[in-house]
C-alpha cells in the first residue's frame, strides 16, 4: 500500500476541489449574495436567519472527492450514503461541483448567478431543505432521523452485484440502536451477488454537544469491535489536509483492491466463507478549516462547530471572520471569471450517469421492473359449502408469495423480510422456493438456510424496514411480515419513508418506486 | 480460578436444583393435573392449549441457580433481568423454589396441591401470563418486545452501589438495536457510585426459527466484538451438566472477584480509568435436557425447542414421550411426600430479601422516597407590562430542574435523560449543577463532562428511555427531554412501559413507582 498514491499535482488539485466544495458548503450557510466574495462583505450579503451544519461538511467533502477519484479512475457504479444527513450543504456543494445539480435544477446555473442562487435557496422559505432529502441528486437517505444509513446501504447493495455503496456513519450516528445492529448486515450479504457496502465511521469527535464515546474509547478497542463486527477497519487520521488526502487516497486504493479481490474469489470459485469487508474509520476535526477559535472559544474540532459557529453575524466582528474564513478557500483559485468551477478541477469529477448524484440507482424508479404476478383468482379457496373448509388466511398468502417468488427468481428483483417470523406468520411456503439467507456458518442440520435464499430473517425490525427500504429506493420489490405487536418498533423509520415518498412524487425527475409491503398478524396486546 | 470449585456434595444438590426447576418449568407448559406424576400421565391430565416457551428456561435455571449460590455464600444485593422474557416458566419456577412465590400467592402452597395450582394457572384463562410480566416477584423487566434488557440493568445499577444487576441477554434479543447499543452503557457507569451490570450473553444458538448470528460467527469474532463493547468475556460452554456447573460456578467466582476488585480500586484510589467489566458467554443447548428428538425430527439444541416442543399431545406416543421427559428429572428425588421441596435443596437459596424475588429493588415503590422539590410559583416570569419580557419556557424550566437536581444531591435519587438534546431543549441551567457522566476519555478543554454527571446523554432514544425506565422501576426520579420529532423512536417502549405500570398497579404487593416525565420540543415535521 503506497503511502504517498497522488502525484504532487493530483494532490493539489483534489485539495483545489475539496477547498471549492467546503467554500459552497460555508457559503449556503450564510450567503444571500456576494458569493464569490468579489466585493467586500456587506451586512445585507448574509441571511437573516442562519441554519444549518457545518461541523459534518468538510469531512462528507473529503470522502466524496476521494470517492470521485476512483470512480473516474475505475469507471466504479458508486452511490453515496450519507448517514449525518444534516450535512446538506456538502451534498449540495458535491453534486453542483459534478455537474448534475444544475441539470436536475437548470436555473442553478454554473456561474455566478447561479452560485448566487444556490447559496441563497439553501434552507431559506421557498427554497430547500437543510439535510439531505430527496431533492437532492444521488441521495435514497433522507437526513432527519438518524440510524438508519448501514440498513439503507445494506438494502441497496443486495442483488446489485456491481454496485459499491459508501456508507458515511456519523459517530453519533453510531450511538443509535438501529445503527449498531447495522453493522450486522455483513451476515446477510452475498459477495457473489450482492454488491458491496463500504462503512466510512466518521469520527469527528462529537456530535450536537458533547463528544461521542466511540471517538473517545481507546483505538485499540475501537478496532476490536469493528473487528468484531466482522469488519477489517483502515484508520485516515488528522488535520493536515495534504496529509489526509495521501492516506485517504491510499486507504480507498486497499479497500478497491480488497473489494475486488473478495468479489473476485466469491464470483469464480464460490462463497467458501464469509469475507472480512474492509471499511475506513475517517477520524478527522469536526468542522475542520473553520476557525479555530471563535471570541476566544473552541470551534475547529469540537461540537461548536457543530451547526452555525459565527452565530452573531450582526456584528462587524463575525463578519469580518467570516470573510475571513471564506477567503481562506481562496475563491478565486476555483471559480473562473464567469464563475464556473476551473476546467481542471471540474475534470476530477465522474462523467454521465457515474457521477454519483446521477447514478440511476439513486433514482430507483429509472431501473424499476415490474413485478411478475400470478392471478391472485388462482389462489382463491374453494368453499364447496359452508363450513366445510378450514383454511389460514396467511398461510395462503405464503403459496402466492411463493410463486412471485418463483416468477421472479431470474429478475432477481423481489426480497422478503421479517424479524424471525416469517413461519410464525405462516409464510411458510416461500421456503419451497427459496432458503432464508445466511452469511454466518452453516450446519449440516439446518433447514431452509443458504447464501442464496432471498428470504431475510434478522431479529431487528430495524434491520428488516431499513433494508427493504432501500432495496425499494434502489427500484426493486419486497414485503415485510411482522407481527402487529411489534411494527411499532419501525414507526418513526415508516414516517420518515413515506414522507420521503410524498416529497419525491413532487419532484418531477425522481421516477415512482414500488410499494413498501406489510403483513401485520396477531394483535398488538395478548 | 479453580477449574471445579463445587464439591461432589454441592454438584450433586445444585444439578438437584437445577432439575427441580426444569421440572416445573416443563409442568407449567404442559400440566393441569398429576403435578409429580405419582399416578401415570393421562391426556385430562395435561392443558388442552399448549402454550409457553421452553427453549430458553434451562438455561435461565442453570443461572438463577448459580446466582443463588453466590448470593448465599457472598449475601449479595442482587437482582436478575431475564432478557428472554418469554421465559416466564423459568422465573415462575424458580421464584417458587425460594420460596417468594408462595409468599406473594400464599394460595400456591408448597405442596401437591400448591403445584398442581402452579402448573394450572400458567397461560391459563384466569390466571398467569407465559412471559416474565409484573406478576411475577422479582421481575422489572417485562417479556414480550425484545431488546432492552441491558438499558434497564444499566437504568437499575445507577445510583445503586452495592447492586449487582445480572441479566441475561438473548442472542436472538442481541440482534436488535436497542440491545446492540445497550452494550455501551458501560461508558456511562461509574463503579465508584454505581452498581454493576453483568451480563450473560445467552447463546443458546436459535431465535424461532432458525439461527442467531452471533452464535454462528466464530468464537474469535465474538470475543473481537464483546472486547469492542468493552467487557472481558468469561465463555461457558458445554451439554454435560455436572461439566458447565462446575464451569458456570468458577466463573461466577471469577467474575464477582473481579467486580469486587474494580469497586474497591474505584471507590478507595478513586476512578482512575473505566474499567474492562467482565461478563459471561453461556453457550449450552436451546431447550437442554427436552427429548433429542420428536418424530425423527432435531428438537434439543434446535429452533424446535423454542416453544412447546411437543405438540400433539393428544396422542398417546406423545403423551409418553412427555411422561418420559419429566420423569428423566426424577421429581420423586426432589420433592417430599407432600410435595415441598426436599428440605437439603430448599437451603440453597438465599433467604429473606436476598431471594432475587424478594428483592426490594424489583419493587421500587417500597424504596421510593419523594423528590425534593422547590416551590414551582419561585420560577414565574414577572411580566410588569405586557411585551416587556423576553424568555423561553423551556429554559426557565431548566433553572427549575437545576434546583431539583440541587436539593437531591444527597439523595442521589434524580437523573435526567437526552439524545444529545438537553441544551437544544435549553436545559442549559441543568449544567450549572451537575455535568454529563461519561466514562470514556476526558480532554482538559470538555465542557461539563465528568465521571459525577447526573445529566445522561448518549445518541440513542433507546438507551435513554430504557436507562430511565429501570432507574424508575428500582425507586428513584428522572426526566427525560427529546425533540417530538424523534420521540416516536420509542413508542413501543413506552407503550411497554405503561402497560407494566397499568398491570402492576392492580398488584396489591407492588408499590408505585414515580412517574416517566418527558419533555417534548419542537414539532414533528419541519
Ligand atoms: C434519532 C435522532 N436523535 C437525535 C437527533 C438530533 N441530532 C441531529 S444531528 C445530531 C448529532 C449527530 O452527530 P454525528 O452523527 O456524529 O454527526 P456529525 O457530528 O458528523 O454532524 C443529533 C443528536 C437526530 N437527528 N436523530
Ligand atoms: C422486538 C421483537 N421482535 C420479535 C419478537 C418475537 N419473538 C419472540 S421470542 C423470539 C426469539 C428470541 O430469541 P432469543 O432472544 O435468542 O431467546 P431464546 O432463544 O433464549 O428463547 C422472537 C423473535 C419479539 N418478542 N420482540
Amino acid at each position: 500500500m503506497s503511502k504517498k498514491p497522488l502525484s504532487e499535482d493530483e494532490l493539489t488539485l483534489i485539495n483545489r476541489y475539496w477547498r471549492a466544495s467546503n467554500y459552497l458548503s460555508v457559503g449556503q450557510i450564510y450567503l444571500l449574495d456576494n458569493p464569490l466574495l468579489r466585493t467586500s462583505l456587506q451586512h445585507d450579503h448574509v441571511k437573516p436567519r442562519l441554519l444549518g451544519h457545518w461541523g459534518t461538511c468538510p469531512g462528507l467533502n473529503l470522502l466524496y472527492t476521494h470517492c470521485n477519484r476512483v470512480i473516474r479512475r475505475d469507471d466504479l457504479d458508486m452511490i453515496f450514503i450519507t448517514g449525518p444527513g444534516h450535512g446538506g450543504p456538502a451534498l449540495v456543494a458535491q453534486t453542483y461541483l459534478e455537474g448534475t445539480y444544475s441539470e436536475f435544477y437548470p436555473e442553478i446555473t454554473q456561474d455566478v448567478d447561479g452560485l448566487q442562487k444556490l447559496f441563497k435557496q439553501f434552507s431559506f422559505p421557498g427554497g430547500i431543505p437543510s439535510h439531505v432529502a430527496p431533492e437532492i441528486p444521488g441521495s435514497i437517505h433522507e437526513g432527519g432521523e438518524l440510524g438508519y444509513s448501514l440498513s439503507h446501504a445494506f438494502g441497496a447493495a443486495f442483488d446489485n452485484p456491481d454496485l459499491i455503496v459508501t456508507c458515511v456513519v456519523g459517530d453519533g450516528e453510531a450511538e443509535t440502536g438501529a445503527l449498531a445492529t447495522g453493522w450486522h448486515g455483513n451476515k446477510f450479504l452475498n459477495p457473489a451477488r450482492d454488491g458491496c457496502v463500504l462503512p466510512v465511521l466518521h469520527l469527528n469527535g462529537y456530535k450536537i454537544a458533547s463528544p461521542c464515546f466511540l471517538a473517545r474509547i481507546p483505538q485499540r478497542e475501537l478496532t476490536l469491535l469493528l473487528q468484531g463486527y466482522g469488519y477489517r477497519p483502515y484508520f485516515v487520521e488528522g488535520d493536515d489536509p495534504l496529509d489526509v488526502h495521501q492516506q485517504m487516497a491510499a486507504t480507498l486504493d486497499q479497500v478497491l483492491l480488497e473489494i475486488k479481490e473478495i468479489q473476485y474469489q466469491a464470483r469464480t470459485d464460490g462463497m467458501q466463507k464469509r469475507p472480512e469487508w474492509p471499511m475506513i474509520v475517517m477520524r478527522t476535526p469536526k468542522g475542520w478549516t473553520c476557525p479555530e477559535k471563535i471570541d476566544g472559544q473552541k470551534y475547529e474540532g469540537f461540537w461548536r462547530s457543530h451547526q452555525v459557529p459565527l452565530k452573531k453575524i450582526d456584528t462587524d466582528d463575525h463578519l469580518h471572520i467570516l470573510e475571513h474564513w471564506m477567503k481562506s478557500y481562496r475563491p478565486e483559485e476555483l471559480f473562473d471569471q464567469n464563475g464556473r468551477l476551473q476546467e481542471e478541477l471540474a475534470n476530477l469529477a465522474p462523467v454521465g450517469s457515474r457521477r454519483m448524484g446521477a447514478n440511476p440507482q439513486a433514482n430507483g424508479g429509472l431501473l424499476l421492473e415490474d413485478l411478475r404476478l400470478p392471478d391472485f383468482r388462482d389462489y382463491q379457496i374453494e368453499v364447496p359449502e359452508p363450513g366445510q373448509v378450514e383454511d389460514e388466511a396467511t398461510r395462503r398468502q405464503g403459496t402466492f408469495l411463493r410463486d412471485v417468488m418463483q416468477l421472479n427468481q431470474s429478475q432477481k428483483n423481489f426480497r422478503v423480510f421479517s424479524p424471525d417470523e416469517n413461519n410464525s406468520n405462516r409464510w411458510n411456503a416461500i421456503l419451497e422456493e427459496t432458503d432464508r439467507c445466511f452469511m454466518a456458518e452453516i450446519e449440516p442440520y439446518d433447514t431452509n438456510l443458504s447464501h442464496e435464499g432471498r428470504l431475510l430473517e434478522t431479529l431487528s425490525e430495524h434491520q428488516c424496514q431499513g433494508w427493504l427500504e432501500g432495496y425499494l429506493l434502489t427500484g426493486r420489490h419486497g414485503f415485510f411480515s411482522c407481527y402487529e405487536a411489534f411494527i411499532h418498533i419501525i414507526d418513526s423509520m415508516f414516517n420518515q419513508h413515506a414522507k420521503w415518498l410524498d416529497v419525491a412524487n413532487h419532484i418531477p425527475w425522481r421516477q415512482p418506486v414500488a410499494s413498501l409491503n406489510y403483513l401485520l398478524s396477531s394483535h398488538v396486546w395478548r
